[in-house]
This record gives C-alpha cells, structure tokens and sequence, in this order.
C-alpha cells in the first residue's frame, strides 16, 4: 500500500498515518469504531490546516508542566493510540515516569493482548490494566467502561487519555483527577472537560510533548498560566481562520 | 447493538447511522477505508449542526432539476451509499428513470456481489458496472478506477457521484459529464470540482431530493438559478456560524 502514496501528494502525511491505523486494524488492535473515529480525527486535522497551531502549543506547555511535576502520572492507552504512536507512548512514559495503562472503550480482551504485544515491541516495560487481579471500579460509568487498574489510574494524580470520549473523562474528572488530553474536536465534551486539551493530531502532538517535557526537566520549573476554556476558544478561532482563508483561495 | 444507544441521546440519530454502516462493513459492502471516509462525514456534518442547511436545499433544487431534465441519468453506487440508503437509492433512479451503476474506489468483486444482492433486496431491477463484458475506460483516471460501464456512466449525461473522491469527479468533469455529488466537505476537490455539490449527509438529503424530484415532476419546469462556488461559500459560512455559535455556549 505505502508504495501507492507519492511522496508529492499534497496530503501524503494523511495518507500515511490512515494507511498505519488500517495496519493496525488488520494486526487485531484498532476496533471498527475506531476507523470510524480517525475518520473524524482527519476531518477536524485538516481544518486545522494539519500543523500544530498556537493555541496546541500552548497546551503542549501545559501539558508538559503537569507530567513533569506529577506524583503519579498515568498514560492511557486505546487501540488508535497503540496503533499510531506505540514508540513515543513508551517514550513519553519514560520521561516523565508515568505509567502506562491499557483502558479500552470497546474492551476485548484479545485486542488489549495485541496491543500489550506492540507496546512490549516498543520496549514498554510494565503495563497495567491486563490483570484482572488488579482492577478495581470507579463510579459513574456504566459496567464495563469503568474498571481501572488500582495501581494505575486509579490512584494517578494526573492522567493523560488521548482520543478519550466524554463520559470517561467526565468521570476521571469526578475522581479528582487532573485529565490532559489529545483531542481534535475543540467542542466535543472531552475537549471541554478536560483540564488540559491539546488540539492536535496526536501523531505530531506527542513528539513535540515529549521534547517540551525533556526542556523542561533541565530548567527550574516554573508555573505556566493556563486557562483550557480561553485556549479552546483560539482553537476554534483558527479554525474559523483556517475557513475563510481556505474559502479565498477556492 | 442498537438498543444500546438510547433515543434520547443527543446524537441518537448520528450514532444510529455509525452503527448502519458497522453492519453493512460486517456484510461486506464496506470497505475499511470506507468506515473512515464515513468519519470524516461525521466530523462535518457535526459542524453544518447535523441539518440540512439552506445551501443543502438550494442544491438539492438544483440537483432535481438537473436529474429530471437529464437524458441518460446514471447514479453510481459505493459500498457506504449502498449500505447507508440502499432503498432511497433505488426509489430515486425510479422516480428519475436513473440507471445505476456500482462504481468502487477500493475495487474487490465480492465486494460489488454484496452490494448488488443488497440493492436487488431493496427493489432494483437492472444493475450496471458488474458485468465485465460491458466495461469500457474513461481517460485521465489510474487503471483499475477508469473502469465504467458502456451503457452507464460512460454515456451519462448527468452522473450522480455521492461520496466520490476528487480525482473521478475531474476525470468525469472532463468527460464532459454534469455531476452532482453529496459531499461534506464543502472544501474538498470533489465539492470544488463537481457542478452541483450538495454539502449534506446523504441519509438526510437523499430523501429531500426525492422528494423535490417527485414535486418538480407534477408542475411545470423552470431553470434554477444555480452557482455552486457561491452555494459553496454560503455552506462554509454556515460552517462559521455554527462554530461562533457554539462557542458562545462552551
């Protein structure tokens, strides 16, 4: 397949990220939802005009300061995110000594053995939320959607949980936890719920996280003022922006 | 699966379709690519407020007009289209006396079987584009996705292309073809390339347009003032105004 994408096409990056998370649908990773889900990721990256713009930095910042100085950070970990970015997950957890948790929306156990394979590949070291031994509930969730591991977000002071849905971070929040996320729809409930949100193709998004976070532990740290409902208001600004110049050229 | 999604869910409606089209990829009229581009929909028809929007209607009048007049109609038929109204599509070549023809952009011959059988469910009599006796080329398109039937699109006069990608909409622009597609994205070059982009979801739109078609038919026509880059910008304008709006409510 990749050899189909000319490296010319204007929206070659696109294609190539698409064609890596049809890969990992095929290796038992990606649920059909989540097809469906980059599908809505791309359309919002593309009104973005696919960079990573002032207001993802900003929260890029953030973000980065609050891994830096938690207690107990927790990745968690989806088949879309295993399947796009299973290096820089493990990467970033090491930098930051996070930990990384397996929490699946469409849980199955078979996928979430995939995707404890391809983090393992990547040289991930522990990874929770695949005993069963160690779960535990947290409230206002329905059945399945609300076990977490007891070493991992459920005791974690700050999780980040890319490409999350509403109700989960809706939940993580009533927990007292501090919730950062990687989410492309400035106006879906996650976005908005979240403590931190970054506006951003995850896939670009995470490296630029990680050197930030690298940055940022060898200078003495120091707080960043960050208002998450004010920086989603840019976001949707640029993407206004992005519309009517977009409709100029047209 | 349905009865998980509750009536009263505000995106009831939108999460209904999700789960039309994860079957109709089950029964293998989709393809994975396909469960993506359907994302991609998603993600805009949450930006025009999952409506049919003045611009829609004004094309949608134009679209009617142009099926109604047109001489040798054609309706080319994807794995989404068919799984999504596989029973609109064939009440609207009836009503139009359209042919149809089934028109893959990830070509597979089992893939066209399903999409037939479901199609011949829903009441179709002849089907166009399966026979490979009746094949013929169209120039400035790549091998595989030049492939039309002789006796469909390639002596249409009007082609009706819904959720076509932008390099068959030019190949059939230069074809000398009037085409209509149904697009969300009022950017895309699909949108920009067609003569009458109706930027709605197609589950919506189709039965509008049927519905216009059935009026058109029962009173005299008259010509419709119709300029698609104009409608275009009023869809992105439309698209702007939802995001002010919602804004001022996050």
């Amino acid at each position: 397949m990749t050899n189909l994408i000319p490296k010319s096409h204007p929206r070659a990056k696109s294609l190539y990220i698409r064609e890596q998370l049809v890969h990992a649908f095929d290796d038992g990773l990606v649920a059909k939802e989540g097809l469906m889900a980059h599908g809505r990721g791309e359309a919002f990256d593309y009104l973005i005009g696919e960079k990573t713009s002032k207001s993802a930095k900003n929260a890029i910042k953030a973000a980065a300061f609050a891994l830096v100085c938690a207690k107990h950070p927790v990745i968690s970990v989806n088949g879309n995110i295993a399947g796009l970015c299973p290096k820089e997950i493990v990467e970033l957890s090491k930098v930051v000594n996070a930990k990384i948790e397996i929490n699946l929306f469409y849980s199955s156990d078979k996928r979430k053995q995939n995707i404890l394979r391809t983090l393992k590949k990547n040289g991930a070291r522990e990874i929770l939320g695949v005993d069963k031994k160690n779960t535990t509930r947290i409230s206002s969730l329905d059945s399945a959607r609300r076990i977490v591991d007891k070493n991992g977000i459920y005791t974690a002071d700050v999780v980040l949980v890319p490409l999350e849905d509403g109700d989960r971070t809706l939940a993580l929040k009533k927990e007292g936890k501090k919730v950062i996320t990687f989410d492309l729809n400035p106006l879906s409930r996650t976005a908005q719920t979240a403590d931190i949100t970054i506006v951003d193709n995850v896939v670009r998004g995470i490296k630029e996280l990680i050197d930030v976070c690298v940055k940022m532990q060898k200078k003495n740290l120091q707080n960043i003022a960050f208002d998450n409902k004010k920086n989603l208001a840019k976001s949707i600004s640029e993407i206004k922006n992005y519309l009517e110049r977009r409709a100029k050229l047209a």
